[in-house]
């Protein structure tokens, strides 16, 4: 009996390339696939378009590297935050989840990801150059560093911290009010308030 | 101090939207749409692009309701197919799963889910009057039911089964070969064809 390929180019081609984001196999970006052909055609296109539109407008900031839709981002363009401040975070998303305490008024820089051996991460990868340039050509007083209280995140603020101990600024690490493993961006406020008054000194 | 929103709103807006498809909630919408705001620009919108063709070309069979880029699918424009046997599947990919073992030579139907009283899923909502029509108004001599061996995938069975078994027509159940519980679309070749080798008359 001749076997007739029936799972249509399209939806095959899709399946492969959701497979490719962080986190999918093939089960599950079937599975992604298959909601989208089932829920009403109009609303599938909206989501997508949405994306699209997502993908267009937004990039990093080139100042610090937070996502926006802007050439500068709405923080490094406030004049209402202290400019010698800069707060390090992994990910545009911990960087939200510390603004939403109200607890900081610097600024931020995103070097979007961590240190990691295993997964071939290395210091080129991560935007930590353009953060050494902006301490050394801003007039910036502190440096705090708010990478994930991770083995990784723990290793990529030393590895930041060796890089300014010399700059004659403040170098200092969040506090540790955060559990150890665990992930900055699902930390509740009153948390991450306490661990952002607490820094210490490094 | 004013807390500034920093949260750009077209990504604001596509964490909304994912969150709208089933299985996902914010932190899992937030993850995708930072997953592909991650990748390389171009490939994310090749990505998205891709999901938006599947959109525009796949549509259900309008004969078995198999998810085709054509009007009517492969299996059911095949002159090859023994046109008198339908098998009845919840979902296009366990149409797919069944194909991938070659034993099986006939048309399919799919009635897009399963009878769930809990989920508020009625017999109205699933692809059945269509079913019935097809077995009334073409020569078929059997109905092989593959809903999942499920409580639910059981009951939807029973419930075709009762609209049929006066057609004068063979219907029959697929075998269980299957454990109980599981899911059609993730069994292994070698089950799925004993279970459709050993199906059980009704």
């Amino acid at each position: 009996m001749k076997e007739i390929d029936i799972i249509p180019s399209t939806l095959k081609e899709a399946v492969e390339r959701i497979s490719e984001l962080p986190g999918y196999g093939e089960k599950s970006a079937r599975r992604l696939a298959v909601n989208l052909l089932d829920m009403p055609r109009g609303e599938a296109i909206q989501l997508i378009k949405t994306l699209l539109d997502m993908l267009e407008r937004i990039h990093p900031c080139s100042e610090c590297g937070l996502y926006t839709e802007e050439e500068i981002c709405s923080i490094c363009s406030s004049e209402e935050r202290d400019r010698s401040v800069i707060c390090v975070v992994e990910e545009t998303f911990d960087a939200f989840a510390i603004e939403k305490t109200g607890k900081f008024n610097g600024l931020y820089h995103v070097i979007g990801g961590r240190l990691s051996p295993l997964e071939g991460i290395t210091a080129e990868d991560l935007n930590i150059d353009k953060l050494v340039k902006r301490v050394e050509t801003n007039n910036i007083k502190e440096v705090i560093l708010a990478t994930n209280p991770t083995v990784e995140g723990e290793a990529t603020a030393s590895y930041i911290y060796n890089l300014l101990k010399d700059k004659n600024i403040l170098v200092s690490r969040i506090a540790y009010g955060l559990p150890f493993g665990a992930v900055l961006e699902n930390a509740d406020d009153f948390t991450l308030s306490k661990a952002l008054e607490h820094k210490t000194i490094i």
